[in-house]
């Protein structure tokens, strides 16, 4: 890295690279950027291009001299990379939108991460980083992959446990939000707490202690009964039981709600989804993200836009460059990460990916050991992990056995035949992009499955 | 024991009794009875007279010289008693009907070990069994204690980790059918099979290898797909996915079809909730029940009639009568019990209490080490043993919050307002017998809930 | 098998084989032979021959038909062989008085199974025993492999984890030498007791139990400070100090003695091997196998002479016999093994061979889940299996830092610059038997290393 | 704490006060302290009085106002205390003596925190700790714990484990002492490099990465083989075997080389006990002490003597100062600690007190999650951790058994009649500060044991 960083992200053409760039600049100091290389599709070429114009913009009216590249030729990219990210999106939001609309349509939570609509992204994705994972083995050994591909939880897990590779830190925004709305609940700053993240990625919970060394939890469960903070903007805001907070004395992160709450969170997924002028959370992002790439294309804008912290995944971009620049400076920054649970969770295996506190620099993530769990927490969570290795397994075999029991398994998906109907169509669906369950798709097609959501008809 | 066993079974107004009479006159040579005590409370005096002339007539027309005694005084029957069985059921069958029908007008699955129905029959029994536990250390403190109180799993736990009693021995009649039902599927009698259970109460599977040591799992699975043998008699009868099964490689226990085919369960349970001709499985068993205490009365039935068989519990007073024997003569009977885990199922804690094959002798059961599971049935074991150590702390201490963490856990109960609102009117319907939420009980009420399932009105 | 079984033995020409004759001829019943393999190596062809005629005269003079085959080709006999037994020696007796008396000639406890000697058996085994298994794989897959080729944990072990070999079950004597001399102390028969063993190979401990279920081990260990039985021929009697016995409330196996009074067990070996009218135990061995083997010659010897008892190996045949006979006949019969732990021994690794009671029938060895040890043996014995698999690992790939710290580890083996010596010295000294070290040997030799033990002169 | 910062030093008579106080000196600004009080007992008070005179001309040369209160009443100190830290020694250095001069009389080490010394140490001093403990929990129950009385890991465990109290730090000086001596072998400040500890107190190993991520470990032990630095004065410099450092690729601390150059180690030890112009390290202490308090007495001397950094405990108090102003400031510092494990050594259980990297703050000390070790670590470290239990738990219930466990268990004491001697000549010579075991030592007076080791003459 001696004559500057090379930084290549993969999904460069994602409406989040503006604060990518924003975050780098902001860092230049610490993390001296010598190029930066975005890497899109066929697909996303126009995209690409219209953000990558905008990229060097921004550059152009800092005080540094970065180059942004632009390529569809991954390997090309990758070459000597110091940082590669993964922003990427297998199918686009199209995909998303089936991920969504076709559970909905059975009556069942259709959500990015969660659910069946999380597995199938999963499925989608997990083949594609590794083969990227193996071009990084040849292209730049000595390159960290930061991953904020969803779910970044199994993607960062798959990477270390199929792709062999440890140099990998997953990232979320998530825990970056509940930090930022709940100290002044309690009258405090950020820095005058300490915060204890553990669980997995989407599926964790914190503890708060003050300055004094008192755990201060129970205190901001209480005023955020008064005050309802702390919620990204793609979780509807209905609240926890404040009697089961109480009892685990932590605080579950927005996800929960899909667990704890399922029947209102439903409930609002499907009012949102049978209103034409509403309709799913992928809907209504791709109306924000055409929005986005008309202001992008703006030949004199060269600031993030105000719009884009709209957009779910605030904090994200911020929470990679924090990172990269933890690692390069050997900062010691404590940061919520996916890393190898190495025994920080003691109630799952130490080569599990978790989602954790951490301080990361030099030698990437140092997940701090939080401790065993109470019952209710640890049996939510061995469920939730052990689905997800179901999901990885299946995701890297095509073992349908096992698609089935995800599904199964996944407590946001009633089981049965409706379930496994579910599962069918999203295979057909999503086909394109699901090479591995080639076999099966074929086997279902014969036997004259097709998708009968609605929404199949408009997306190919 | 030199002068002959005396056994004392609580909840002996049963009209499982005959059955278990039945089967220790099978087994008098090895195992040589003085005296039996069927105890049982005011509320049951009825019903223990009637049972109890028929048990005295069944060993009169037998060759043995065996008193049964009746007794309305626990402590007086306990009195240096060899061995204790509980087969009570605390508030009677119409306590398990408002378990069926109080979730089941909310649109959940009610049953009696499982969901929210599950959870109150611990709440019930639990605190009663403890109570039984502390006579037995003062009064007879070499007793073995056998349990088929359901949740057996939970009791027998309870009675553990609270109790602080080790020589207690769960029984269950679930792996009896199955083991009943298989072989034959593929032209073997059990002798030529050897079956290995693991896994929790109502909640285990198993796997079954031929006498060269060969897995035929596989093949007994293909085989119940074209005959549909080994469903205990209160399951309703849909199968499982057979590609579920194929990739585990073993087969659940029936009350899996609740977790792996929770759709059809419900929509079938619901059938019969609101169809007045059927009703729920209590009010069929209340049915059932009151035609055997009619037979009973026969003075000259000296008999377990042929109706006793068609009652859901086959089989487990005779597991119970084997399982005495064979402590008593130190058989080594291989049976499936739930007792202490000691590192048999490596995925629970070692004091965890686990449902598993064992070899049952004077030392009480020695569980077989069945070894790790696969991520899916691990996630699934360990969820549901969370949920059952939430459920037993709740049952001991009263904790709210923890009774809602339970009921959030739990696979059938999709968690919500209505959930906390079947919660909630569960509590008030069982108020008699739930002294240690008296307090959360009394507010509920203050604060205007009240029992609106449709069943409150003629129950108590 | 419907022909008849087949029974292959590798190393045959042992003096031991007379008693596995003797346990087959009165096992036939319920295990009917149809033919015998003796296979051997064309060092122990004479060996072979002598026994191998004594094998077929004892069966020609039993009531049944079975042919005893000499072979020195193993592949030849393994053909469709039902069960494989092992019992052969790399280097012969030879080997063994090396790894008894380089070490003691250093001061440190040179024995078969424990200490450096015990390492460079397993060293010397491991790969024979893996090549063994190799021919299994493809000769005989349904075969059952019984081994009592010490050091019987490792090998066991390295079989399943190395060899990927699960159909095997490991056989030691000495538990059955305890539960042939305790009872007595106390006025009992083994039937009426209940042995529950845990722990590895030559270091295991023991509870036991009555038939009223009560914990007598404490009455045990009273009793042998009184009458000193139990101990296996070959370990010097030191008894333990029964302060520690009565704070484990357990009994440790004989071996143990080489770790509880290291002092005085050095103590006697050295006084052995400074003798020169006494020797070390291989020596001794050596002078009773000269003797035996005359004996085998005489043309009318047609029975198990009673000088075989004495060997320290009594019972090993035995024992061998019962687990052969109980797979076959699916007897469940309660035998102590070696064995895959699968949670048995929750303080080890469910993949660990450990050696527990187990029921042993046409599935294998099932053992009995034995529960979590108290902190003193739990250390013991987390050391002494961490040891076991670092010496399986450099027995498998030659690593020479893994032998070094497997000999630190050692607790017989006091760490420094005479452990090294030692340890290379035995490397020299069997360098015929360890080509995975090949390349380190020659280092050594190159360096000028030799053996200087008084030993090595007259074994080559 | 608004009004600064009290500060109670239980032990404060000792001579490494100074130390101490040029500490939190250096610290003033982030560690604004209002009064620190020594508290020592009757025994101390010549010493207490001289340093503590020393101590407040150190404070009074300082720009700050801070009062040296010295009492003998240490409830009365205790008083509303923010941070208590026990640096006391029971039975002054005379008790040292013995703990090494006895054994060594036998011919085994004779070692403050190791060996049989190491473990009587423990039985003196965790009684006494435990007590202070109460006395927090009354008198000062916000405050922190800082412990570096030896041997720290057994204390500050029983401290959490017995005592109730999870405010606890412990600390040693060891692994500041490799950070100071490694990186310059390998031409690097330690700012350039990640180190990550774990292990027990005078029992942990540690990897090094360098500030790209690699791993430099393998680097770091190529240079300790020309350059021998790194290794704490009171610890003989034997090299380890490289063999053996490589193939763990960790680097052990200095106290490994009693466990992996036993022979050495002995050796050198005996030649300095049997040297009469040498000594035993106690010894060897008592004059530099001697020495040390002579300096003290000088009334002009008001800065830390050149001297006391020879004595071994060097940046012992540095490391107490740093910690109590990491966690006053909330600083995240990272130091290694003795604190509860949590998971960050996951071969050890979560509530094992472990000493590990870990990040100070206001939360107190957050361990990093190390991951799991290699077979021949694991099982070293499983070994040592039970025999810390065994002896904490002997400690505290006074159990000769366990006693003997632990010194069976114990890889640096020779099982046999020579341990259980020494084991009851130090019970005889210590049985003033081990009321715990007053019942066993009357019973081992009684049948005649006497000190036998020629250092009790003139001790007591």
């Amino acid at each position: 890295m001696s004559k500057g960083v090379k930084i290549v992200t993969i999904g460069g053409g994602s409406s989040y690279t503006p604060e990518l760039m924003e975050g780098f600049i902001k860092r230049y100091d610490e993390l001296p950027i010598k190029e930066i290389w975005l890497v899109d599709i066929e697909d996303g070429k126009e995209k690409l291009e219209t953000v990558g114009k905008m990229a060097q913009r921004m550059w152009d009216s800092s005080p540094y001299d970065v180059n942004v590249h632009l390529s569809l030729d991954r390997r090309e990219a990758l070459k000597d990379a110091d940082f590669v990210t993964t922003q990427f999106r297998v199918g686009l939001l199209n995909a998303r939108v089936k991920d969504e609309r076709i559970p909905l349509s059975y009556g069942m939570v259709g959500q990015e991460t969660n659910g069946a609509g999380g597995i199938f992204k999963a499925f989608r994705t997990i083949p594609v980083v590794l083969s990227i994972v193996e071009d990084i083995k040849e292209l730049c050994p000595n390159a960290w992959l930061i991953n904020f591909t969803n779910p970044a939880g199994m993607v960062t897990d798959a990477i270390i446990r199929y792709g062999k590779w440890e140099k990998v830190i997953g990232l979320c925004n998530v825990p970056v939000g509940a930090m930022m709305a709940e100290p002044e609940l309690i009258g405090k700053t950020l820095d005058e707490l300490v915060y204890a993240f553990a669980g997995i990625n989407h599926f964790h919970w914190h503890r708060v202690k003050d300055l004094q060394g008192n755990d201060v939890t129970s205190e901001i469960i209480d005023k955020m009964y008064s005050n309802d903070s702390g919620i990204p903007a793609n979780i509807h805001d209905t609240p926890f039981f404040i009697e089961q907070l109480k009892q685990m004395n932590m605080i579950p992160c927005g996800y929960h709600r899909y667990y704890y709450r399922s029947e209102e969170m439903l409930a609002h997924m499907l009012k949102e989804y049978n209103d034409p002028d509403v309709g799913t959370r992928a809907q209504q992002v791709k109306q924000t993200e055409a929005e986005l790439f008309e202001l992008y294309k703006d030949p004199n804008l060269d600031y993030k836009p105000e719009q884009l912290s709209k957009r779910g995944g605030a904090h994200y971009s911020d929470a990679a460059c924090e990172t990269i620049a933890s690692i390069y400076a050997n900062k010691n920054t404590q940061i919520v990460v996916s890393t190898k649970n190495n025994g920080a969770v003691p109630d799952l295996a130490p080569d599990d990916v978790v989602e954790v506190s951490a301080y990361v620099g030099a030698a990437g993530a140092r997940p701090i050991a939080f401790g065993s769990f109470q019952p209710a927490e640890r049996g939510w969570l061995q469920l939730m992990k052990s689905m997800e290795l179901c999901v990885e397994e299946a995701a890297v075999t095509g073992n349908y056995g096992l698609a089935l029991q995800a599904f199964t398994m996944n407590p946001l998906i009633p089981s049965g035949e409706t379930a496994k109907r579910v599962l069918d169509e999203l295979l057909i669906a999503h086909k394109k992009y699901l090479p591995q369950f080639a076999e099966k798709i074929a086997e279902l097609e014969a036997a004259g499955c097709i998708v009968k959501g609605e929404v199949a008809k408009d997306l190919d």
